[in-house]
């Protein structure tokens, strides 16, 4: 199942997503998936002109990443793999959705893409055991976990170089069945092929990185986790289109702007 | 004007606290005062048995708190006081109530408490000059901002040393009239006094740091911004009570508890 967000310029609704050949159907849902069944309207809406895609989940509570999750990336980062994971928040202001512009802001001269596997969850969870995480997660989306690599520098704490308004493009759905352990997570900027690993290369699997973040905090539902990057970050700038892909999810595209 | 949030049982409730004497009561108001305008309902409420006092509010969004904002404190923690302040956030998962138990988390040895002004933002605000800060400010409360210092050390980023459930006490209640520039800080560890500063001595001001937070990211009403701790903190353990206090709002006090 693919749980989508959706608007035709009034307030924000749900829909599962239905694949027929080359097209794309939302078939509505009433409510918040999150807090209700999925209850199909019987309203059936061409994903087109006059339907935009919002980001699948606005946290309530918390979006929190892992930081060097990939050793790969660890690496061009010029570090090692940390001995836990390594976390840290990204506020909810900071999500936008499919197609919204990634703004970069005055502070920062130089903002880098970095792809990654997102985790929604479906249920208030505490000490959650690593082979009970599945019953307490909806399903998986695609992050771009935006980073100011200047401010990430000089700053120390990474609130402001990862937490910036548009720094967390989530999308372009929720899928339900994904299994998360070996897919492809791949970015490309201006369409050329800039990340290309896989999630069997985490250094910490999804329901590790679960599990520990649990026994700090309760998660609630509609909390994102971000489970980190494989290598081939870079810079993009005003004008340019970035797309995260996780295999078998789809692809989350955003075009970057500068403010003049 | 000082705005509780409390509970009698049922739902929390906000009220104007009104201190006659040594008794105060709570003048309960309907809705929310954060998204309308102070109403009182004619209801009044002496604090006291069965009446239990709540963190006055829950963020929506984000607390954004700044480290080393003392230079007393950045140098009893080895280092010098940056250059710009130096944010991140605490979720709203870690925010408790006045009397509510700071709960020690089995991955840390040694917590410590940190009194700090809080600041409620009342209005949307991004970009805004520090001389426009009051205007999207609510009022000031009081902040523990309790750290696992051990975490804080091993983790580079600070989400858990930070971040975890009952990390974040705020109270007694918001005060909307106090001038933050120069009241006391204090904190007390079973009566005893540990930290006594003044806001004087903040190395950014509140106008600067919600200015400078601000270019990063948009604060929503109930946003708070922790805005850093005096010198003297130290440790917290199982049965202790912990006071933070800020000259002009009252009094913040939590037990501890480490779960056997």
């Amino acid at each position: 199942m693919r749980i989508a967000r959706f608007t035709t310029g009034d307030d924000p609704r749900f829909a599962l997503v239905q694949q027929e050949g080359d097209r794309t159907y939302l078939a509505v849902l009433g409510g918040d998936p999150l807090y209700m069944p999925a209850m199909p309207t019987g309203e059936r809406i061409e994903l087109g002109d006059g339907v935009r895609l919002l980001a699948p989940v606005i946290p309530r509570s918390k979006v929190v990443a892992v930081g060097k999750n990939y050793a790969d990336h660890a690496k061009e980062m010029g570090g090692e793999v940390p001995a836990a994971p390594l976390l840290f928040f990204k506020p909810n202001t900071a999500v936008v959705g499919p197609d919204d512009p990634v703004v970069l802001p005055e502070f920062t001269r130089e903002v880098s893409y970095e792809a990654e596997l997102a985790v929604v969850i479906s249920k208030v969870c505490k000490d959650v055991e690593p082979e009970d995480v599945r019953r307490y997660v909806l399903g998986y989306t695609v992050a771009n976990d935006v980073t100011a690599r200047d401010a990430q520098r000089t700053d120390g704490q990474w609130a402001r170089a990862k937490g910036f308004d548009t720094s967390c493009p989530l999308g372009p759905w929720i899928d339900t069945d994904l299994n998360p352990e070996d897919v492809a997570v791949r970015s490309r900027v201006n369409g050329e092929l800039k990340q290309d690993g896989r999630t069997s290369d985490m250094v910490f699997d999804v329901s590790f990185l679960v599990s520990y973040i649990s026994r700090a905090m309760t998660l609630l539902p509609g909390d994102v986790i971000l489970t980190g990057t494989p290598a081939g970050v870079g810079r993009i700038d005003h004008g340019d289109r970035v797309e995260c892909e996780v295999e078998g999810i789809g692809v989350l595209a955003n075009p970057v702007f500068r403010r003049a």
